[in-house]
């Protein structure tokens, strides 16, 4: 599906984060780039971008842009940029004689929000608009917002001081080329060259369809408009279903702030999780040094660690940077992880008392860490399984929590219960799900 | 599709082994039960068995094996089983309308060569046969064996004397119903009664197909078959292309040796999985007494604990018995046995000498033999995929290797330096997967 996308204006309201808007970075990715791949992710695959105030940056940067995703971008000039936006839409006309998804280069949201419109068919001489039901929507100024009234499906008014209305527009669009004409119209007739007064003219004619949504929209037009939308992209972050409760509650809740700013730096997560490695790194070898100082040191840089650990994930997600490998480097570095700061803290305990017992509690804690994560896959489908048939899935003590009853066993200098509390429940642990796995 | 199995014969040859021929079994597994099997993976669903000689048993242990096996297996009697062969088949006029699967009780065959036939298009009125293009087949009795002239695909010539030949009757058919008319033909005319008697008069009329073939069958009719069969059933588990060369060239010697015995045995896969996995439990311990003694009567059990722990899988594909459990069970139990045999040596040198560095070296290894295995589901998929695109496999370090070096390391009373080699080998191998997965 072709996908034309406006982004002519200057955005003088954001003037001070950046010269051209559609190239203003959220969370490390230009705006427009957002835009792009959102669209991409729900069926676009061919751009035409009307570009206007400093066009030819923003054409610089799409054309390496294009490159990286091996979409096709078409460039159309809109000099007349401060006028309305219709203008804009109309330098299209010549090139677009079927349906094609309308995007502002300005409003962010979700693919599959897009994908309710790609996925429409629509009559011709139709056009559809995502219209959010939620008209009190906390990421949108609902002074500013364009009002939409839906009746039975379709648009039956639209414009920013409507009072009785039911949506938002959220200036998503499936067209069909009967949007140049009424552009055309609505200039003619009523002086009026915006979108929203070539929607008018449709609407009136029972020929502009209502998508209903409830999914994540927002357009980024001011500063406080911009904060929100970064804030809902990092809220975003927290809802992992395989979070465990410290994660949950402590670390993810910190390390979405650090991704916050990790995700402006240039740097990549699978940095991010090698830092977090050697973090855990220095963190064992403070456990081995003895002393309770450098216990206590150990601990706090090994909960920072788990912490970190977090981070490469959400930066990943962020700036579209996940990848297998990336998922399996974190894994690996993880399974060393665990193991060395098991091994510290045994050094630590032998250094005191080289005592047969603490060396085989070690050995134990160690090998049922490994044994969890040995096992986690064969058992996850299983649960997943059982959780679809309606049972109910066991606790979990997952790396977030273990590495948290390290942190409090150094900080609390109680290495020894610990030991024996991670020794015990990992390798019962991994012996329930062994029958469980025989039984199912 | 539907198969006709004829186990109407009493077998005499075979007497001394059993009372049924087709109920004799090998390896653990009765005859007719291979047969079954293999036909259902070929692609039959419904089954037709003509019993005679003790057909009351037959029928009782069918009755059984079609309900563990769900399919439907309906009986036909044949009063007549000391003649002909051709009369069983007879047996099922009334009830054969359209194209099945005709075959012997007492002739095993791989699915491959059955799926030959039935995914083979049958004109009306034909008949195809299963032709062993190895006429010097070394399971085949070449004196005994019936022989088949081929030309052009068809079946030129058939019978047990013919000196002019270039096949082998595999005594798998794929028949239309014209195969009845055939036999009655053959009876009336020419006073034969067999199936190759009607596979002459069809031949005549060159309505026999012929299907050459090169895989694995073989006509279980005396002692000296049966030793054959059960040999080449034992020999088709030494080719697995996973195995590594201490595997390949001493573990699976041996322990085929093993489940050729365990086969006949009440014993689960998963049962001899976890004997296995004790006896390295035990090694471990011997290890951790003590004394060269122990150490060496360790060694010797932990390495005929590795050469037991090829049998669990070796009599699951005996037996039809492998299931998803038993692989993962399998692996779960080796990385606990891996681990604790590493530590059982640690704990050794650490006895004769409290060292830092032993203790490092015996963590290390115990990490890299995990990580080795954590890290080895991507890397296999990598390599496979570099192998398909032609480059080269690098050699790996699998278990066979690491536990016959430690009954090296035991024998020699050279532990130490066995527990460096696997600490390095293990975490560079990882390593060198971590950097290549990266590049992939």
């Amino acid at each position: 599906m072709k996908c034309l996308i406006i982004a002519a204006g200057k955005g003088s309201r954001l003037q001070p984060w950046g010269e051209s808007k559609p190239l203003i970075p959220i969370l490390g990715i230009p705006l427009i780039e957002r835009v792009i791949r959102a669209a991409r992710e729900a069926g676009a695959d061919e751009f035409y971008v009307v570009t206007g105030y400093q066009g030819d940056r923003v054409r610089d940067f799409l054309e390496r842009l294009a490159e990286r995703l091996a979409v096709r971008v078409t460039f159309l000039v809109n000099d007349d940029w401060e006028k309305e936006n219709g203008l804009s839409v109309l330098k299209a006309r010549k090139v677009l004689h079927e349906a094609f998804l309308l995007l502002m280069a300005d409003h962010l949201f979700e693919p599959p929000l897009a994908r309710m419109l790609t996925t429409l068919s629509l009559a011709d001489g139709e056009i559809a608009l995502g219209v959010d039901g939620n008209t009190r929507n906390p990421l949108i100024d609902t002074e500013d917002v364009t009002r939409v009234k839906v009746k039975d499906g379709k648009i039956s008014g639209i414009g920013k001081g409507l009072a009785d209305f039911n949506g938002l527009d959220t200036g998503i669009f499936l067209c069909s080329p009967a949007i140049f004409a009424a552009l055309e119209q609505s200039r003619e007739k009523n002086g009026d060259a915006t979108l929203s007064g070539a929607v008018r003219c449709l609407a009136a004619e029972g020929r502009a369809k209502a998508v209903m949504t409830r999914g994540f929209w927002v357009d980024v037009d001011d500063p406080a408009a911009f904060k929100r939308a970064e804030k809902a992209l990092l809220d975003r972050l927290r809802d992992k279903p395989n979070d465990g409760p410290v994660s949950r509650y402590l670390n993810r809740p910190i390390s979405v702030r650090f991704s916050h700013h990790l995700a402006k730096l240039d740097v990549t997560p699978n940095q991010i999780s090698l830092f977090s490695f050697l973090c855990s790194l220095l963190a064992a070898g403070l456990f081995a040094l003895g002393g309770y100082l450098a216990l206590l040191l150990g601990g706090v840089l090994a909960q920072f660690a788990s912490v970190i650990d977090g981070c490469d994930g959400e930066v990943a997600r962020l700036k579209f940077q996940s990848s297998e490998f990336g998922g399996w480097f974190d894994a690996v570095l993880d399974r060393y992880a665990d193991a060395f700061l098991l091994f510290g803290l045994t050094w630590h305990l032998l250094a005191i008392e080289a005592s047969g017992w603490v060396l085989f509690t070690g050995f134990m804690a160690i090998i049922g860490s490994f044994m969890l994560s040995y096992t986690a896959d064969k058992y996850d489908n299983l649960m997943r399984e059982r959780i679809k048939a309606g049972g109910a899935a066991g606790l979990r003590m997952g790396r977030d929590m273990r590495v948290f009853l390290i942190f409090l066993g150094a900080v609390t200098n109680l290495i020894l219960p610990v030991l024996v509390l991670i020794a015990v429940v990992m390798n019962l642990e991994t012996l329930r799900r062994v029958l469980l796995a025989r039984d199912a």
